[in-house]
């Protein structure tokens, strides 16, 4: 940590905020410049507030130099890290996985139709939500652990992975059994007892970015599950609210290339949730390719327009399929390739 | 709502957007002008969602006119919600409420200590935190069960009510004896299945404003706690992120006039987690008052520079003592009053 | 326009509002509700603010209906603008141009080495500025007249187009006889003069997005070039201001595909300003043409630790062509191309 | 500046970076960690950027820790800043000035009635705009020239000081000798010809905060008007652009006190730009007075229903009556005084 005193700094201040820092458990090393001292903090204390420092007397600035993340940071495994799954699949290397469904599980013909449907295109993972977060406490909220049965049931049958979110502890262990991957949303992100909990747990995960969330908070959030054990993360952006209305919310695209430098984590991007209409998801699921995602989420309904939740969003299972054309020709730019189907083991 | 037409959609785009209107639940109102059509769509249909529409044939743009929240609406209560306590405190009248502590629940003497000095500052609420969500997992996460017990200790010894945040489902049932108000934190403002639990219990709350809600989606949260059946809900503006990162948030001191406006709900507003910086506090209470708030929250330590939570922002005692003379002197311009003392019942 | 009643509207409220409608040119439609009413203002009066209407008596919201640029709008020209330049160039059309160059005319060396790296990787036009807007009065301001001569020696030679930016009324006519297209800057967007006299020439414009413009303020803005009958108009996503520290700003992709939809105008994208740091530039540049981008500005220096201004996010020229030939596969995947080098005529 | 390096940097990274450091004109300080060196460059060269420093190999991080504005900063006169007008009028010390004013001159008597209304509740300046920015080409821009007559002529009749905008160069000369302040608007904070130019003219300026603008960038701007001597700067915070959209802009209170730490130039507020609805404006504008401004801006019209521009947010001559009625209240409670009338000299 740094602390840049003020140009009218006494020696009485200085040496103020050096027992200060002795005291937290840094090493001080002293800069005096003609104009002004700065006070360089070295080690690793565990506990304390960085901005308590700003209003001790004479401080200038203070500044954090080390990450306050360190599982998750790129240092801890420097050549990346990939979650493999049973059938072969994984997430992190050259192949880019896409992960697509409906919104909402809402019956037994609808997920299975659109189950056919993106494997066929070449999807590896089934999406679907049985619990349903939602702004309003009037909207349908989910068919719950039917939905659940209903996806592990596909996901059998057709050999797709099977991806859906959860919102509550209360839930991890009803989920456990149906699905492959954990999903939390954006809104959970920094629910923090929930994250500890997932932590314990031995499942793959896929963490969402919060619509207001610091890459560095991302970050913070995946160092709660890693440090209860659960390695198997990955992360997703899906758009950041910002002053522009016309789109539901701004996909930070740049995030791509950014958590790739700072992490080992793999990191996707859902373009349905970040831009919020149908005609925009194809180009901003290119751009994230593009941009190197190791991943795409997207929304698919066999009728959109029928969809109980989120149908604005979704593709036509056809406009999917030429998506996916459009991807596999965007992943040889970056030297990347996409499955064009899944096998069946 | 309204469904406004390109200039050059055919009658065919019309009839299709009016069959969907009627299809859904509305009432379909035409009107044809010289260069666009606009159709109004009157009724309030239970499940659809309005950005369907935008993606129709034809229609250039969508305006849902009814807000989304009914309970929460000031239509609903014209006259203002008042929350009463039984030691005769009463939120949203005439009186503005101080709620004050620290930050954390740290030990018996430091919360015994600052009850003393913010009561005799005229605060009627002590606040502190026994379950502390933190960004960091390496971060210091409270005194749990222990804390709860200090504090309805130190309430039932000095009179003032006590208010603190529930994370988690699981910790409802848990404080219900131990506080008058419990409190929602910005990060859980959209943990719907949290307030869904806290609608049917009958204890006050409190609700902040995410950093990145809106204040439509702030009256939408509360909405789940009203639709519950607990009228008792309170508001809180504590900032919200924007580009300027001086302070570590912007505090939207506009957002009282407008809830004021909106909703029946009593507004009171947090300059503490508003800006984060002891020196930004005191002006911040003081504009907020101006502006017409409800009450306060703030944070006051015995000893800040050893508080383990955000010291950097709690204030002095005597700077608390201060303000509190301050904010008297403004209350009076907005015909409001603040007491001198909470007496001992 | 339209003007939803409160629910509670008397009405007298209503009249009110009639008339005044009726006072500014509107001819009105009154959908009567079971719960409220709803006037539909239809026709173009000129003169009015409809924000005035949100404060008469009874009103519940305003929405103004049709956009309030007319020119700029994709219906004045369905079938999209092409800017054609003498040498055949043309932006808008199949082909994807990209103009690159450093940040600031440095020497006569400088930019006769980076525009012959440019021209063979395959860029069209030669980007380099002149008079440099700096936020800073203590950082370098240009070369103005010598640099303006240095780019149009180069551009002759090399047969590449010539883009700089203009950043004040009198540098219009001092830069006409040098440039090919006048750049107007992020920080000029709103210079309502500067735009009023641009439209007066007939030179094509190249419009950036300010750092905080709404879509609909690029469009308002491109409209006061075009309501002077400059018809030549190129818009340029290249970031906005949010919350996010990590890159100097966000880069709204998304821009790209909306804008294609409600203008006519060719839409560029600028991933070096955009982003702020070289080694974010190549995935974003990628990013921008897979969402469907006209044109890319690139900053490329000969050496850009040795770049008098913005060298952190200047290109080396190797890393240019390596772009260059990830970009021509990626376009082929939206039905676009990019040209290996220009020819001289 | 620091330059942290990266854990797993090698002694040559340490060395380029060193080098670099001394190259551009710092004396380098090196401090060697367990984990990771630091360097700290000390002195003041004036050219380069450091971010620059960011792309060398090993960094991990730069700070730049001295503020980049010099002559802006609280340090150059501590004491505090205090423009002095003819009359006595003072702006920076005990008294809280107000300026008041319709948004445009639009006639004669609509500015000699406002005049004569604001002056009586206790206004020092007639604000009053004869060059208007609009974001539309096509709404109203000014009387331009007759309405700076107008101002002079109701200036000189009723002791009140002139405040309006100067848009471009061109007007500098032609509005001096009619305004007693030049005010620059938020689209024009960092047009730095501008800036330039009124820093060499001997008038007192009003510099307003732009919609997207750090308040570092603020200062950066001021910064620009004293490097050319002009001395009498003042601030003001006009709302900044955020994701809520119910108001305008959210007004950002704490620039109040955060500028009056930072810098010696006087604070003022506009709360009518601020919010842009006229039942907003009083509570905002108490605001501002309760965080320690040194004086407002506030629109009054004697009709805000027939304004020709800015009626939304224009108060009613006898709300502004009643606002500076609670001013006067509040400002007590800040060690402040308002004026009841201004003197005719």
């Amino acid at each position: 940590m740094i602390v840049a005193m003020q140009e009218r700094a006494t020696e009485e201040d200085i040496q103020g905020v050096i027992e200060r820092l002795v005291q937290v458990g840094f090493n001080v090393h002293r800069t005096t410049g003609a104009v002004q001292t700065v006070l360089a903090g070295v080690g690793t204390p565990s506990h304390f507030d960085h901005k308590d420092f700003e209003l001790l007397s004479g401080v200038a600035e203070v500044v954090r130099i080390t990450s306050p993340y360190k599982l998750a940071g790129r240092g801890f495994r420097p050549e990346g890290t990939i979650v493999r799954f049973p059938n072969g699949v994984a997430v992190g290397g050259d192949e880019i996985v896409v992960m697509a469904g409906p919104c909402s599980v809402e019956s037994r013909e609808q997920i299975f139709t659109i189950a056919d449907q993106v494997k066929s295109a070449g999807a590896s993972f089934l999406r679907g939500g049985a619990f349903k977060p939602r702004s309003s406490p009037y909207s349908f909220q989910g068919m719950g652990l039917d939905g659940l049965k209903l996806l592990r049931e596909v996901g059998d049958r057709t050999g797709l992975l099977i991806i859906s979110e959860v919102m509550e502890i209360s839930q991890i262990d009803l989920m456990l059994p149906y699905v492959d991957v954990l999903q939390v949303g954006a809104r959970n992100m920094q629910n923090f007892n929930l994250l500890r909990e997932i932590g314990l747990v031995r499942k793959p995960v896929l963490l969402k970015r919060g619509i207001a969330a610091t890459l560095e908070e991302l970050l913070l959030s995946a160092e709660y599950i890693l440090a209860g054990g659960n390695y198997d993360v990955m992360l997703c952006e899906r758009g950041i609210r910002t002053f522009e209305t016309y789109t539901r919310n701004t996909m930070d695209i740049s995030a791509i290339p950014v958590i790739k430098k700072l992490s080992h984590l793999p990191m996707l991007a859902d373009p349905s949730h970040g831009v919020g209409r149908r005609d925009k998801v194809a180009p901003m699921a290119r751009a994230a390719v593009a941009a190197g995602c190791d991943g795409l989420l997207i929304e698919v309904h066999p009728n959109p327009d029928k969809a109980l939740s989120d149908g604005a969003q979704s593709l036509f299972p056809e406009q999917f399929d030429q998506l996916m054309d459009q991807l596999r020709i965007i992943a040889t730019a970056v030297d990347r390739n996409i499955r064009a189907e899944i096998p069946v083991i």
